[in-house]
């Protein structure tokens, strides 16, 4: 391995649920990590439950960065880390990419150094939950950019292959509309649904905790990173959810009419289900495609 | 306990994932169980997984008759059963109350020896998912009519207890409501998601898949049982999806307005999550209300 392609020391910024998990993977290959968070006791509980150890200001450079912070947060964070050069190498982990990456470019990051990431893991547990395979046999997106060095990119696989993960290639813009589909959308309509039981009364939640598979875990994310990440892909965020939020219009008013003893458009209420029917046996078969690394979609 | 309490044979009509679970439940209790079904092969399946024998016309009545069909079968399966002297008492276990028992009392069954039955349980797993204590410490909902015997509540109560669930009467209006609020709008919901997924690519579902807590389970369901449950209780639900439709619209044109640069309406985006940020925290901390038995909601 070349010098510069070394992984010895990483340093992760930001010790919530990804963070931490990434810590985790790392220490268990062997390698040394140090950990800063805007919150010190946060860091001092990521230290004592074994993430690594708290990174200094006099701590010697990390041969990477890993900036575990909420995606509002990635340009400032990683001005801030590159200024007091903390590695060589940077990469973020946040579930929006454009937005970010723009408003890195514009605080003036170096982004031939930045390779902008995310893992796809479930994102709503707490801190606590973090563990070291929660990336394992996963996917992790990259999205470097047309200045992204190469050498920056061949050492962000390097860490997605210590965290057990399988590297997907593609553009940012791709990765916010896919986003869009499989993360923001849901924890929105999760959200909605769970909101419409908010003010229930205790035998309906009883009696709602056991019918059925539940639908409203996304909405157990915290409301304020949620609101940042939907606010930071909303175009995206908004033409998924506007076929969906139509079609539900439009099977709405079907019910409607059907309870008033016209059936006409129940089969529209029938091909929805039935669309769902395929899209959830689709989702619940997926498996690696063949074509599994550095794929554009 | 009197005669006609008495519950040593209890027939079981229609052996999907519901009647299997209760002959299972019964039959661990020392119950004799009959089992019927339109499609012969289910019975025998059902038979040689230990869930009961089969009714044969030369049976002697049974002390109960449980009618496990979908809402739309049940008017005329209560009446063949009632014609032909199945039990003394009849209950059903489909998800809506108001439409069967007024298609049944249309069709002139005696209503006075029919307790309308919800056991509230996941409903969307295959026959060969049924299990005995499918509905322990679950609500099962009893919907008597105002002709409804006293005695026959009080055989199904003792049906209900067999299977280690609490009885919870209300008002079949009420349970409609609150069926379409915690079962029949979250399938829609779900469906419509699962549906916008339908035509992914592979690498998609693969990442979405992994993306975090699945909302789209309930449209694992068969489509065609879900429209007509739904359809039979079109009123309740469209009631139910209009507030959330309305909801999704909303924050999709706030979100449109946001990715132009106008973050007027973000706060509308905000108090959906946080709302639904309640509910979620309601709903995972539901237990059963002390007032358990009886109380109307």
């Amino acid at each position: 391995m070349a010098e510069r392609d070394r992984l010895a020391t990483v340093a992760v910024v930001g010790v919530g649920l990804i963070g931490r998990s990434i810590a985790f993977a790392l220490r268990a290959q062997g390698i040394r990590v140090l950990l800063s968070d805007s919150n010190r006791r946060a860091v001092d509980d990521a230290v004592r439950r074994g993430a690594g150890e708290r990174l200094a200001d006099t701590t010697s450079p990390a041969d990477l960065s890993v900036i575990a912070v909420p995606p509002g947060a990635v340009p400032s964070t990683l001005r801030h880390a590159q200024s007091r050069r903390m590695a060589p190498v940077y990469t973020d982990v946040s579930g929006v990419k454009v937005a970010p990456v723009r408003a890195a470019r514009a605080l003036g990051c170096d982004l031939t150094a930045f390779v902008p990431g995310h893992p796809i893991a479930e994102e709503t547990a707490p801190a606590h939950a973090a563990r070291p395979d929660l990336f394992r046999g996963r996917g992790w997106v990259l999205c470097p950019q047309e200045d992204t060095r190469s050498d920056a990119v061949t050492l962000v696989r390097r860490l997605i292959e210590l965290c057990g993960a399988i590297p997907v290639l593609m553009e940012a813009d791709t990765h916010d509309r896919i986003a869009a589909l499989i993360s923001h959308v849901p924890y929105l309509v999760a959200s909605a649904l769970a909101g419409s039981l908010a003010d229930a009364p205790p035998e309906v939640l009883w009696l709602g905790s056991a019918a059925g598979p539940d639908v409203t875990g996304p909405a157990a994310g915290d409301p304020a990173v949620g609101a940042e990440i939907l606010s930071q892909n909303a175009t995206w965020v908004s033409n998924v959810l506007s076929d969906i939020a139509a079609n539900l219009v439009d099977v709405c008013a079907a019910l409607q009419l059907a309870g008033a003893g016209d059936d006409s458009f129940l089969g529209d209420v029938a091909a929805l289900l039935h669309r769902g029917h395929t899209g959830r046996r689709r989702l619940a078969g997926a498996e690696r495609p063949h074509d599994e690394d550095g794929s554009e979609e």
